[in-house]
């Protein structure tokens, strides 16, 4: 008979309707040593909370948190609520031994992160587990280039270039939200976007960002309130980010991310070339990974499209015949899938927090460049 | 209080796991008049039924479908099974007062589809609905093809072409299933996906086949058996068709249906072009669609690559924010939640049984007219 | 010392533009073991055919062709004027001992075709030869693509599929020409671009056309006069063109054409596959070619996008680095380069006037199975 | 009658080949006020020169540039000669009256270019005008790109990136040449490569870059030599830069060129964004430029892709018919196109020997930069 876990997921926004989805599908798809329960979902606006609890399909719903994550009935603490809350809840939940699931960023501070990650370090010593929610890891395409750098296909990376561009703050009259205020929010399209692909980066060159220079900028310095257009609000984070990086393996890498480039809705787009090849992928097309083998016969060389969707790619035994696509949602089912296979095998899921906390400290980094006149600087290091 | 309609499933492969995941998911994300509640799965062999009946969440399996369909806490019952079932299932389930939705094609015979046409318009009459599960059309870029279309974007209709490509038959070693016995599947790449593009013309445009000539073609003419690969088994269905049509507005209509066709994974495409405009679409990029807009500025004019993906598009505001993508199985949940809101309505919900029938009668004429050196042949009328 | 051979060149329209462009250019980029050199042109209108010898560089003009065919200072004759003079010249040119290049279609009927065929075949026991005018088979991803068939890389062709759309006939208020008119055109889509597509296919898979079954359109039936817009023409030629075909290697093939498919400009395109492998092309991006390699290991297979640009790929060592693209003109070119390569060499330069009249017989039987209300018809053989 | 204008042309490599076709096809195709004369080419090695001169179809060649620039019957100096060279013919051609047109980059070092800069400013105030060769301007879909942007079709511009991929320097074997001395060659990927993509941005943009902040990578620090594959080569120039700059709108730019970039042979690209559009170019599909209207209906807008072949288009109304591809090559006819009637019509033609400065200064600034820590760094101002 299959063992139960409990989850009690904190937050309801977004990512609570993605994680919601996830928990309930995985178990349909994948065989799993587990079957997650959907048990608490956690808030501060009970009414809104019973709404979604009965949307998501949560048996309960209770708005302390505190409370939740002692529950003995409760194994796994899923945290989707927004950025300031994570450190607090998360080392709460790894206390009480909870399994934890936190979104990204980690944390809105490298401070937090750390706390995060030396609580994870050592629940991990008694058997509990923390992974960081950086979900497109788990789109085939992303997944398929990381094995294909393993594999040696790209050969010794010399460059990679990575964007994250999206439009929905194109229009200055897009309202002010907590997204905006850097109090909440921590960062703008740095900690929300670029957090992504500095990640993707990392993950599939299984390389670290050892020092950047970098710039921040905020092209429109006041929206209007969201609950009060005639008021305007100071945006107090970036619009925009680029900046110039090294990887430890002596890699030039490139970042950029932004939500106000117009006609980008969400490409995550990265290209990592190397002596032997290269590799292209974009969110925008996220069945598709594009690949050059420079070791092929010349005359036949050229990037080759592969739809991510045979049964030998990574995740797709589990879900549809070649050909027929995935979509975003995809991702946070084959991430409950790795997450709950590996605590129930007693293993650390990936990213761990020490990934998120390295993200953090590459975010701190360029925030830092950009305070510093963009000037290269280090990342800092455990 | 929400309503509550209870489904019986009947039949638990590929098409049993998507309809699934669409009665599962369609309530968390769609405001519905009525939940369907997962009750009843049914098949022949008992025992993968009850593991379906676990790993797709049904509440019981049965095995006998006749004592289903008459069952007084059912209220839908949804056909899964393969071609030669529908008719006798559909018009029991109908005559039984239940709704019904039954996989395309309708059936492998004009002469079922007309009998199962009949039982639903019988059936209509007394507020008891039949729906055939052509689930492309509820991809939101065909949708909004089909809205442009409408609205006189391409104006008058002179040319449509599309093509149905897949690969999974290209190698002669690939074995013989009951897809290859014409006694059971009815036809091969002809009715499986040719039935596709033929209803995804008709809707889109708006109009109707009416006259066909064309020729199928097998190219393995046998395979060895799944079970027994020393056996040869004879395969008695095409492996592709080709064919012209005059659509009933007066253009001029090509069909193109394939499972050797090398490389294409699952290649629906079609584009339509008429005195002000066209459309492209593809499949294997199912959130684009491609529209060209002859009354533009000249110097402008070119294939806008739209990203169903916004609010205003058609299904899309139930789901992700811009740029986040659906995929394959998104389209079933479209489905139901046209389904329960048609049938909680009182309405017909489309397409209809009339609409598979005519589907089936278009795929007949192609038959004749292969059998007759492909000449000119109508497609029969009611 | 590099020989010179001298070449009158009949017709000043668009063609005349193309072929005097690459009369000019090729000698530039290829070593060539003759020189042609641009003495004659020869058109009706005396006056605008002064300006096009100026313009296009032409050292004199003449009104009659006779007499220019017959002149001991000629060479070659390269016939650009409307396909219905095209007999008349060639048997003449060929007659007086000169090689000729005639631009396609051949001729305008198949009794034309086939004299020209027979004065070809007299000619070249005299070692003076011809060839026509498919230029298309000098871009270099459809060369390549010749090739990647004839190596085997696509391996036992199953079916091939080739439009050819364009959309400058689609306005209704387009003005009537020579080309809406049977009696100087032959006939429509059908004469004029479809021929490029049957050509294209049988050169790159190496097979012909035996059967064929189609329809012809013809969705505008009259157009204002160009020079009268007042009085409106009768358009006698089809807008359209589909067919199904077999080739004698036994695939399906199927073809259209059309000038009224709107903001398709220039889509020559096909896709060839086999049981190895698939190529596709698309004209409007016309230095990449498609393949796909069925034998490839199956997570790394896709469409790999060639671009045709190496030193490795045909015609390519002449002109620019890898990435830096051919255009349009640069066919004519490398056409050139073959023509005078062949003769030089007294080899029959391909495709032959032969070539021209299997072509010629296909289009033919297209129009003889639109007659005959669609019906398979088989192509005539010599 | 027209009146002849005589060209001496200093070069016969890569440059020299495509400035001889395009002093040749001009007249060809575009009604010029005046006609250029391939009178001399000038070169050292006088075996080479005299084959370059027949190959490339020139009058006459010459050894010493000196002489030639002083020759009464030269009326026109084209400078396609190494960059450590450009200035002190460009400065003796104007010094004797003659018009320049001056290949990329402008010179070696920031002190060369104001010196040709200010000659450049004399000679103009006689009516004698010199030009630097950015051909890239004269691709169609560039030139349309800054036509929209002046049109206001972008809006106020906040972003843009570049990037310029090539990869003939991938495979560490490829050997040491002149590129690769920065004696020789100034720098590497930064003037060869870099300088196009910063040209083609504050082209298409109106705006000017003002600082930047830099770095520069060598991945293949030493080559074998060409001549004698056994001796290595230092490598002293970049293969690879990046850096981030503002533009005097205040737009964020990013920058990237490299020629290790596996897989990317002429990858010119780049994207700008404002708040009412964007746009979006790749030199590897020259013909087209994609646009992204944020001003139309919603459920339509993405981005267009224009196939900029139309008569309404930059340049297209001279070459063939909608559909029909330019090349490369293509670029430097345009090229000539603007130089004859600009200084036909006594008016300066563009990019003028400022403008090649400007971009002179962002190199340089960009090297500053990289020498600095990569820290912002101005752009030198007149």
């Amino acid at each position: 008979m299959t063992a139960r876990l409990r989850v009690a997921m904190v937050g309801y926004g977004f990512m609570g309707a993605a994680h919601s989805q996830a928990w309930r599908v995985a178990p349909r798809f994948f065989d799993l040593p587990a079957d997650p329960e959907m048990a608490v979902i956690v808030g501060r606006d009970a009414q809104r909370l019973a709404a979604a609890a009965r949307r998501f399909g949560w048996q309960e719903s209770a708005t302390d948190w505190h409370s939740v994550v002692e529950r003995d009935d409760i194994d796994i603490v899923d945290i989707c609520s927004t950025g300031d809350t994570h450190a607090e809840i998360a080392i709460a939940a790894l206390a009480a031994g909870k399994h934890v699931m936190c979104e990204k960023p980690l944390a809105n501070t490298v401070e937090e992160a750390e706390r995060m990650a030396a609580a994870a370090h050592r629940a991990a010593a008694q058997g509990v587990f923390a992974m960081v929610g950086f979900s497109y890891r788990r789109v085939p395409a992303i997944s398929l280039a990381a094995q294909l750098v393993a594999d040696g296909k790209v050969g010794e990376i010399r460059q990679t270039r990575a964007v994250y561009l999206q439009d929905w703050l194109t229009d200055p009259a897009a309202p002010a939200t907590w997204r905006s205020d850097k109090a909440l929010a921590g960062s703008g399209a740095l900690g929300d976007i670029a957090a992504h692909i500095v990640d993707a980066v990392q993950f599939v060159t299984g390389q670290s960002v050892t020092e950047v220079a970098g710039t921040l900028r905020t092209f429109v310095t006041e929206r209007p309130s969201a609950s009060d257009p005639a008021t305007r609000m100071p945006v107090t984070v970036d619009d925009a980010v680029a900046f110039v990086a090294t990887l430890d393996g002596g890699a030039l890498a490139t970042f950029e991310a932004s939500r106000v480039a117009a006609g980008r809705k969400n490409a995550l787009r990265f290209e990592i070339s190397g002596d032997r090849g290269a590799l292209a992928f974009d969110l925008e097309s996220l069945n598709e990974l594009q690949f050059f083998d420079a070791t092929a016969a010349r005359e036949q060389q050229g990037f080759t499209r592969i739809l991510v969707t045979e049964p030998q790619h990574p995740y797709m035994a589990a879900w549809w015949p070649p050909g027929h696509l995935l979509g975003y949602e995809h991702t946070f089912s084959n991430q409950v899938r790795d997450f709950i296979t590996d605590i129930s095998e007693n293993r650390q899921p990936q990213p761990s927090f020490a990934d998120g906390l390295g993200v953090q400290r590459v975010l701190d980094a360029v925030e830092r460049s950009g305070a510093a006149r963009s000037g290269w600087t280090s990342v800092e290091t455990g």
